[in-house]
């Protein structure tokens, strides 16, 4: 898997604390609700994830104004099958509206899945729609099996 | 979502380090492989399942005789989207070939479910092949999207 390089300006990094207003809230609108969130709450959320950061790699990429403008999360799950092995899961990919197209999704999951593979995990997972299929086939990804959900 | 009763003597409890000869990894092998694990991995594992407790739910049934004979894991991920919402991940659930049949599938399904909802959970998500969405249909689980999948 591989990917063109970011649009000159642009970078991949990790979600901070500091971003509460600086687009990351505003792109996963694209996805679904987000609901009203306090800025004392996003900092416990981002809190939780930097505490536990071999687990959660919040991630983000910026405009070369430094804003975010597309985002995702790796989740490192820890397992007993295939020897302790991890499993990584893709999770809230969301690129903003006036920036699709430009590339940044596919080189969103191919580092992410990159983070997967320096984390040891020996597969990355992720559940999309039929209509979002295609998009992760080029990404290098496969339709293996049916995602169940409950909702609660 | 409800499930029959346990059998007679069969509990539903909490992994513990102690369960390395007690038939947890044996009745992961119907799922797949295992690899060989030594003591102390398997310690360090349960080890940081527990330590990260709210993340991790580790989760086994017994029979009368105390040994696992179906195992299930629930992975908490914390969430910006829905309002700092949580969602549950199902992971590796196995039912001993002996003990297939006896509703011990639904039940752990349906115990990791309530898990999730106690730990506020807005949904559970699992993959599961074409053959097995019959199962956690009675489970009350619906198939909703594609798995997809990269192996590293
Ligand atoms: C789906 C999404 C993440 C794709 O990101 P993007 O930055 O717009 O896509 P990219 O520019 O990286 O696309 C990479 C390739 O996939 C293709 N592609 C993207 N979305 C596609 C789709 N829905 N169907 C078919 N092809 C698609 C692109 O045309 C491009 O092909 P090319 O390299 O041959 O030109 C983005 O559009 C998005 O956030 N959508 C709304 C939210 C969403 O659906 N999230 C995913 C939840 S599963
Ligand atoms: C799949 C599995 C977890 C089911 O557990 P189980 O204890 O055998 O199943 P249960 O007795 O709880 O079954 C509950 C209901 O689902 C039905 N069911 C179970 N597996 C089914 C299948 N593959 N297809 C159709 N129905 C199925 C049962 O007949 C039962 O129906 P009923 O209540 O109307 O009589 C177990 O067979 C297993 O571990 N299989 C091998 C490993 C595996 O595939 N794991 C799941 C990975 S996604």
């Amino acid at each position: 898997m591989s990917a063109p390089p970011l649009p000159e300006g642009y970078a991949f990094r990790a979600v901070q604390k500091s971003d509460y207003t600086n687009g990351y809230i505003e792109t996963l609108k694209v996805l679904t609700t987000t609901g009203d969130i306090s800025e004392a709450q996003f900092h416990n959320l981002v809190q939780h994830w930097e505490t536990h950061s071999h687990i959660y790699k919040a991630r983000a990429i910026t405009d070369a104004s430094g804003k975010i403008v597309a985002t995702g999360m790796l989740v490192v799950e820890k397992k007993l099958i295939h020897s302790c092995g991890s499993v990584g899961h893709i999770e809230d990919i969301a690129v903003a509206k006036d920036q699709q197209g430009k590339q940044l999704g596919r080189i969103l999951i191919v580092s992410l899945t990159a983070l997967a593979r320096d984390a040891g995990c020996y597969k990355v997972i992720l559940d999309c729609s039929e209509h979002n299929k295609p998009f992760y086939e080029k990404c290098g990804y496969k339709h293996e099996s049916c995602a169940m959900v409950v909702r609660l």
